[in-house]
C-alpha cells in the first residue's frame, strides 16, 4: 500500500485515475482512442503535456499498454490492458450518472450500448 | 451546459465529482459523517480549507444540503441529498474495482452490504 493514502478501496482507486483528465482518456482509449493525436482532438482540449503525463501515469499503473504501432514503428500506439479494461464499470456508473442528472449531456453511445455484453459472456462460436 | 468542457455526461460529471477529495467526501457521507470534524478524522487526512472547498461545491452542485443541526443550533450539519444518494453506482463501482485490483485494500463493509438494496426496492411495510 505504498504511496496510497490509506487501505480504502475508493482512496486506492482515486489515487490510480482520480482525476477529471485520466478518466478522460480513459474513456477515449475505451472509444477507439489509440494515438497521441486521438486524444488531442477530443473536444475537452486537453493539453499536451498532461495528456503525456497523464499517459504515463496510465502506463506505469498497468491501465495502458504503449507500444510501437505494428503498421509504422515510427509510432506509438497506445491500448487499454485487460486490467484498464476492467475499469469499464466505472466509466459507465459515471456516464449512467451524467446521463440522468445533468441537463444538456448526450452520450456517444446508445447507453445500452455503451454497457454491451461483458467480454466473459462473448458468444463462443 | 454553462462551464462545462463538453456534452459528454462523462466530462460533466467529472467537472462535479471527479476529483480525489471530492469524492473521498461522498464516500464519508454514504458512511455516515454529518458534521465537519467526521470528515477531518478520516485516515486520508483532508486539510481543513480543501474539506471547506469540496463540501461548498457539492451544496452548489445540490448534492450535499447544509443545514443548523437539530439538536444544537450552533452545529452546520452536512447531509446527502437525494441528487447526492443516486451516485452510489458510481462510489460502488469504484470500491468494487479497488477491491479487486489493488492488493492490500480493505473494504469498510462486505460488498455486498455495501450494494446493498436500492432505495426504489425498499419492502413497502
Amino acid at each position: 500500500m505504498e504511496g496510497h493514502r490509506s487501505d480504502c478501496p475508493i482512496a486506492c482507486t482515486l489515487d490510480l485515475v482520480g482525476d477529471r483528465w485520466t478518466l478522460l482518456v480513459l474513456r477515449d482509449l475505451f472509444f477507439g482512442a489509440h494515438y497521441f493525436d486521438d486524444f488531442s482532438e477530443s473536444e475537452e482540449g486537453i493539453a499536451s503535456n498532461v495528456l503525456g503525463d497523464r499517459l504515463r501515469k496510465l502506463e506505469q499503473a498497468g491501465l495502458v499498454s504503449r507500444k510501437p504501432d505494428e503498421h509504422d514503428g515510427r509510432r506509438v500506439r497506445y491500448a487499454l490492458t485487460e486490467r484498464g479494461k476492467s475499469l469499464k464499470p466505472v466509466l459507465v456508473a459515471i456516464a449512467r450518472w451524467g446521463v440522468e442528472n445533468i441537463e444538456g449531456t448526450r452520450p456517444r453511445l446508445p447507453l445500452d450500448q455503451l454497457y454491451g455484453r461483458s467480454p466473459r459472456a462473448k458468444v463462443r462460436g
